[in-house]
């Protein structure tokens, strides 16, 4: 890399999604008082019988959560999205013309799932085995396939929110499903630039970026034979991870095999651990998998490549988060570390969990 | 409005910015069990012998801060941009050709400046009277002239963060104006959309809209002879507020004259008292200006319309916050309560601040 990037302001764009992010990696030592967090120690216990996510318990819904042994996937009890709803028909006024332009809307239908990894209250994905979250990643195969054949809906996202600091309300670990009559925003955004991409490049985005940090190795976290994790070079949180599918497979179904399940659980394993050993806390984050829609053209679907995005807010501890606001939601998303800076940082740690090493840890 | 709104998921277009949100007016009955904040009360000082904002006090990058009666404006010690660094070429390497397309930077040069509102320490944009505001007013302007003719840069993004849920480090109210070399993002989008509307439609975006909106009287919160203040019908924020100016004015600096800048007060002193009085606090946003670049072609500068925009993160109480986490970073943005209901809320609030009539506030 250009050493002169450590140094000064600038803007690097993400092809992916089509926006510019600032740097400014001279910032680092500006003084804070900002919102501070107590560091999180797992002292939860296995089973928490008022958690709406243990096995045996009741949710607020009414149902009663069976005695699962593994995973456990439900219908969320307050989604976002229903199946059922009146279709909705745009107004015709005598303003329809400027309103059809500037106060459109369009319903959504779809089915929002919630996905138990384990029935383990206090195991986060950076506590269980390689197995377990194996068994995690075969959920995820399964309901795609599930509501690509039973639901007429366009495009699943599955995401996990972790941690108080982003506003998820319960830490037995879970993820989410929402699949939706639409493809949104994010995915649209990536597909669009995908598509344009290989129209110019007659190559695939996420492949060409691959060999290239791979040639650079500038910003490599993990690796294994399936699986690249990097700080992207576009990255806004300041711990952000893309992880790339080494093979240019369109959707999760195309993780087949026992080995090649393996080792999409194995680099969200050693993820996850790292996350969690850089401030020795239980790092809290937004991750989700873009891949191809449900219900796609053939060109959608030829431009995709399964790849995840983790969405981390701690910037320099446990207790220091990085807070999106100001400049930033009026002008321009902005980062301090360089990518390459935190990149290095967790490139060295190590791939054992710092808790496992603690006393008094469950 | 079409009445199954109210009652219907669906996504809604912000022509403005070029993106869709998600709207999920049923679900407004989940449970939550997010982070807490404290109310605020107005149990501040006039003066704090601490704060790097107050009048004769040392700044942290060492400078005295004057014994100013009104605003005051500096250069910030911790600037995100600088106006002098190094230019920044990109390499040029065996892969350049890649690299030009996915590892694209740009060079930023700027000058970040600080506008302290008031010497008062305990006084907000609330607290002030349209008198305090219009030399607010005056001090912007007079910054917008003042960087438009001595420095080379391209665009200026006024802003204010406030409040300790914006990670707002200092409670003595002040905003920030950064001016860069480049035009940020968020205008970007905003000046591309309005250019495409005007070409298309032959008129105005904001002009049409303010219309529209006049008409319908769905989504106003106030207005004067010179603004209008609404929930728009794309708000992402619960209690997002959009400001437009009823005259078609490109930039700031053609607000003339005093009644002119009174009445940009008078709407900025109604938009926070309401704000202040929804649930009796002091609440936290990030507020900013849009208007045309400092440097622009005449097209640019022509589709342009002075607004602005509020963006407050509370949700239902001074202490449930909205997170922007998960499903709508990895997909969309997404509201519970719709823009109408949130505006009706805001609509009927008085304009006198609630902690005026309480005994014991400062
Ligand atoms: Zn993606
Ligand atoms: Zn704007």
């Amino acid at each position: 890399m250009n050493p002169v990037l450590d140094d000064i302001s600038h803007r690097r764009y993400n092809p992916l999604r089509g926006n510019w992010i600032l740097v400014s990696p001279h910032r680092t030592k500006r003084p804070w008082q900002g919102q501070e967090e107590g560091p999180s120690k797992n002292t939860l216990p296995e089973y928490d019988p008022k958690c709406y996510l243990c096995p045996r318990n009741k949710r607020s819904g009414g149902a009663q959560n069976p005695d699962y042994q593994e995973t456990y996937i439900f219908v969320n009890d307050f989604s976002a999205v229903k199946e059922d709803q009146v279709d909705y028909e745009t107004e015709t006024t005598a303003t329809a013309d400027k309103s059809s332009l500037l106060m459109r809307a369009e319903g959504v239908k779809g089915k929002c799932f919630v996905v138990c990894f384990s029935p383990a209250h206090n195991k986060t994905l950076a506590d269980m085995s390689i197995k377990e979250i194996s068994l995690v990643v075969e959920t995820w195969k399964n309901l795609y396939k599930d509501v690509q054949q039973n639901t007429p809906f366009r495009y699943i996202q599955i995401f996990e929110n972790k941690g108080e600091s982003m506003g998820c309300s319960n830490p037995h670990a879970h993820c989410q499903a929402w699949t939706t009559s639409h493809l949104p925003e994010e995915p649209a955004a990536e597909l669009k630039n995908m598509i344009e991409y290989r129209k110019k490049n007659n190559s695939c985005l996420l492949c060409d970026y691959l060999a290239l940090e791979l040639e650079k190795k500038e910003r490599i976290i993990a690796e294994n034979d399936g699986w690249l994790a990097v700080c992207p070079w576009w990255a806004f949180w300041p711990f952000e991870t893309l992880v790339i599918s080494k093979k240019c497979i369109k959707n999760i179904l195309e993780i087949e095999g026992e080995r090649d399940v393996d080792l999409f659980a194995e680099i969200i394993s050693t993820i996850t651990i790292k996350y969690d050993n850089l401030f020795e806390t239980k790092f809290p984050y937004s991750m989700g998998i873009h891949q191809a829609p449900l219900r796609g053209t053939d060109e959608e679907h030829a431009a995709n490549h399964v790849h995840f995005h983790f969405l981390p807010p701690l910037l320099r501890s446990a207790t220091v988060k990085k807070f999106q606001v100001g400049y930033e939601l009026l002008a321009e998303p902005q980062r301090d570390i360089t990518p390459e800076q935190a990149a290095r940082r967790l490139q060295a740690l190590s791939t054992e969990l710092y808790r496992n090493k603690l006393e008094g840890s469950a």
